[in-house]
């Protein structure tokens, strides 16, 4: 298979997870036969310093015109602490999702049993934890309207949903509930929000079109609760922008690293494959940074093209390292790996 | 102290526990020698029932004619799942904390010693714990304009906040903070957000007041993981009514039961003392649920009116039930006590 893949490797640790990443895409297309051309290109903080620009034409033009997009991470901490900043990093990454259509976020969280005493939780609490979320990305508050007073003194942020906006991601969580638990759970406030009231009301009305898929509803201060509470009740959560991003990160603890965690963004155009932890600027360049869910955005990428074998062999790579105990310093603190020690092992298992 | 007391004990397990917080203050009134008043009034889904109304004018009276309003608890699930309901009982809270100008919601989180292993969590992840959590409650998302378009397929929210509405619980946070650990975390999404970007110049411009406090600040997404790695880290958190929804319920899960959570929401007219459970309609009318989240919100009420030693009183009666390990099925599942047995027993405490 033949395949254009734009590596965007962003700010902090990103370059360094993502190089192992492409160490080891470039592992499979040697043993499997592809073809895999990689084309950097800038985004995010490196982006404004050196072009003024979060996201680059160029950039965004060579996304749209490959296969896939390879993420790092996007962030840094001279812009956080700024409000006044007008050009931000998040920018760069809010401004992709929106051109490259890219409305639903998958995340899946598993609690690996080699890992199970890694995590802050309880190992009973955890176990047989296996969910995925489905965030939607391209709407809600991180797009709608925003206002500034002229004397700075009142500010806004609009949440709006559409209906169609809803149904096409619910329909990929429906669809992915078929070939899992069969049990779709979806998060909102629609005890006190208007645009939640619109998703309980669009999505009870598509569940009718899949009678297997058992729905239920939590308000999103209780699916927090219950995230810590009962992780292995959950199969597909569904829920809007913002909710998903505070209900995905807080997931993410249930494994016992955010280095694990991988996510591929998807829609209309190009799809987009993303660690979920962020830039970590106090481990760049350190060359200790967990590369794993990096490589595992990589075998989702993989996944979404229909190479199954190629993705599993990854996924099983992974699982070998967790069950010897190899890995970086947040999972082994005795005896660590470096960041490129675990693409190299990675690429030598497969 | 002469002190009028409103008792709007509202849906589900809201009569039960309330019943047990006023036998404790009618205690406390007899040992001490105060006269509290105590008058009923309806609130929530059983309001609607009665009257038609989730706040009837009668009960929004006797509240603005009140020291203090005790407060249950609101909710009935033949609302939730009905997005078209034009009534629900969520309004009666939202316009009383509106119309009592209930600005700041205040709910501390500890880890009792004697329950350390009740948590989810790991014993060592929340050792120490002690924040107090600071939610703006009249403001923001809650109550901005809500709009649905004619044909029922656009709906969207409005999240506005002025610097005035910051700078008033600032003040409250950080001076709470100086009388604690002198740190104050703000949490928002300056990263993506006008409102949390208004949010972090008003502070940080205040905090210049309080030089004696630290003031830091976290994205929403990483204080949902904070809260689960990191609990003891916090001291006061200080954030927007929807982020407060979230990150308090979350945080509620750390102490072991959410049966022992209490809240005091104040402002500008009379406070208002509530357990932050919900209804929990399932075991509505069965005399099993925790009352403790309502006795300790009545000895936050204590407090509020420098009723200190009493108020002391009462949270000493209830660690010395948690140290015998006595309490509700949610805490001893072997031999557990009735809602009106335990309010019975802090009583003979006292
Ligand atoms: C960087 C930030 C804008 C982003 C978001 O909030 O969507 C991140 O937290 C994420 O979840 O991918
Ligand atoms: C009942 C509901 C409207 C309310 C809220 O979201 O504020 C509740 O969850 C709370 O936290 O007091």
């Amino acid at each position: 298979m033949k395949m254009k893949i734009a590596v965007l490797s962003g700010d902090g640790i990103g370059p360094e997870v993502t190089k192992e990443s492409v160490k080891v895409l470039e592992g499979i297309a040697e043993a499997f036969g592809h073809d895999f051309q990689f084309t950097e290109a800038l985004v995010g903080a490196i982006a404004i310093d050196k072009t003024g620009n979060p996201l680059p034409e160029e950039t965004l033009n060579l996304c749209k015109e490959s296969d896939a997009v390879l993420f790092g991470a996007i962030g840094d901490p001279k812009y956080d602490n700024n409000p006044d900043a007008k050009v931000r990093p998040e920018q760069g990454l809010l401004k992709l999702r929106k051109e490259l259509g890219l409305f639903a976020n998958i995340r899946p969280i598993t609690a690996y049993d080699s890992l199970l005493d890694k995590s802050p939780l309880k190992r009973e609490i955890i176990q047989g934890t296996d969910m995925v979320i489905y965030r939607e990305l391209t709407g809600g508050i991180y797009f709608g309207e925003k206002k500034l007073s002229e004397d700075g003194k009142v500010a806004s942020d609009l949440c709006e949903y559409s209906q169609f906006e809803i149904e096409r991601i619910a329909h990929l969580a429906f669809k992915t509930a078929q070939q899992r638990k069969r049990k779709v759970t979806l998060v909102d406030k629609a005890n006190v929000l208007e645009s939640s009231r619109l998703w309980r009301r669009v999505v009870t009305e598509l569940a009718k079109q899949y009678p297997d898929i058992a729905l239920d509803f939590l308000f999103v201060d209780n699916a927090a609760m219950q995230m810590i509470l009962n992780p292995s009740q959950f199969d597909v959560i569904l829920t809007e922008n913002m909710f998903g991003d505070i209900i995905s990160d807080e997931g993410s603890v249930i494994g016992g690293s955010i280095g694990l965690l991988a996510s591929a963004s998807v829609g209309s155009g190009t799809a987009l494959f993303e660690p979920i932890h962020g830039s970590y600027p106090q481990a760049a360049g350190k060359n200790i940074a967990n590369p794993i869910a990096s490589i595992l955005s990589a075998a989702m990428l993989l996944e979404q093209f229909s190479l199954h074998d190629e993705a599993r062999l990854i996924n099983k790579a992974v699982e070998i390292l967790l069950n010897e105990n190899i890995g970086t310093i947040d999972l082994n603190k005795e005896n660590p790996s470096s960041t490129s020690e675990i693409g190299d092992v990675i690429v030598k298992l497969i």
